[in-house]
């Protein structure tokens, strides 16, 4: 099987465009098939601010009603989405941006209302994301760029996590490919000790992470992101990694500084 | 050789989303290849305005500052495009929401300073597009939606014609298919008279083209939309077409009410 790397970038590389332009001049070198998946950063609430509509958040997750969904799909689909792709293509790399809904990519379903209406976000499921037609891009050395804007397949943009999406491509596509899924963001890996930047865990199992977050050293925004990586992991995923965005230029390789989830 | 409907839609539809859905659902059911080419109606313009970024216009055109190429891909590439896609998919007509830069499809060519600048504006070319990955969607039932947002091919996204990129489309195509380039608007075609809605010119000859500019029948809007028609004609495009966004529904058939330009 070919080796697909898919890549995920947070706000950290989004909200620096010196730092994101160097990702991605990183991202077009790298010669194997890949898929980039990229979150939203901080404009999407700066651009909410300037125009006056309040951002609801309930346990640090925003609630996306409609001129939020409006914003987010402004922000994430339209403007960070075709800058990455033109900067991308300057660099001899074909890339192509992608919602959910372009060629029905990837469906996901509105999360349903139970003690919190969270508004317009989807939920992404494996079955939802078409393979097949992204297995034909990567045949043919397109990089698909995906922002974190799905669609419910009746007409309803919905806005989804991109670590999720980013996991979700990395199960769907493990049948087809040996997937590395690589989270970069702005910590060398997952630390032992929130303190020491170079703590970096190197290994963390399943049973070992479940440890971790009764302990308290996994704290609460790592844990969504983990819980998606052991998802990937015990659906296929060959190889799930955590590593700062400067470490792009190895993930190819063993120099390669990370923490590694495994079953 | 196969036919090619190249929809070109403009502010009227896109402004109203009741008008919206009645067009695209009519779109999805128009059983041949097609390309939908979509403006940008008065969104950009109002969000510019809710974020207090002046617009300046010169002869009726736009100057695309820094800040209002950011509006315009928010706003054509992002949550246009989108939510037409989204609609699309939901109608069971596979659609792929495309700007300029995707895949390189469309290269254009920042305007040079003159006595003006026009900011980031693209002037596209025919040599620009790339028809040969647009036939292989075509060929797959895959119906592309292009925004007016395209790139430099040097990283630059630029803020260009959605009249001229249907033209441009239409003449890089006509090697390939059989195109008929459909420009919808808010009148039945072109009038003879203005204050008479139902004074549609059935033919339109580029000698009684010329003619009627002169003699003030054709006034400053119309002018630009009907050269790209004529460059269209000149290049091997088999029919132009001018009429209103209600006959999308006709414009397969013989019932069509609208304005034929023809050399």
């Amino acid at each position: 099987m070919k080796k697909l790397y898919i890549i995920k970038i947070g706000g950290n590389v989004i909200d620096n465009p010196i730092a994101l332009e160097q990702f991605l001049m990183e991202l077009a070198k790298i010669d194997a098939l890949k898929i980039l998946v990229h979150g939203g950063g901080k404009l999407a609430t700066e651009l909410a601010k300037r125009l006056g509509v309040s951002q609801a958040m309930v346990n640090g997750r925003r609630i996306t009603d409609a001129e939020t969904l409006k914003i987010t799909t402004m922000v994430y689909a339209g403007l960070i989405n075709k800058q990455i792709v033109a900067f991308l293509q300057s660099k001899q790399c074909n890339a192509i941006g992608l919602s959910g809904a372009d060629l029905n990519l990837i469906s996901a379903k509105k999360r349903e209302v139970l003690d919190i209406d969270y508004g317009f976000v989807g939920d992404v499921f494996t079955a939802g994301v078409n393979s097949k037609v992204l297995s034909q891009f990567l045949d043919n050395r397109i990089v698909p760029v995906f922002s974190a804007i799905c669609h419910d397949g009746n007409g309803q943009l919905l806005n989804t996590n991109a670590d999720t999406i980013a996991s979700a491509l990395a199960i769907a596509l493990s049948g087809t490919y040996e997937v590395q899924l690589n989270y970069f963001f702005e910590k060398k890996g997952v630390l032992e000790n929130v303190a020491d930047e170079d703590s970096v865990m190197k290994l963390i199992t399943k049973t070992k992470y479940k440890q971790l977050v009764l302990d308290g050293t996994i704290s609460k925004g790592m844990i969504p992101k983990m819980e998606n990586a052991f998802d990937a992991i015990q659906n296929g995923v060959k190889s799930v990694v955590i590593a700062h965005s400067d470490e792009l230029k190895n993930c190819t390789t063993n120099e390669y500084i990370r923490t590694t989830l495994t079953a």
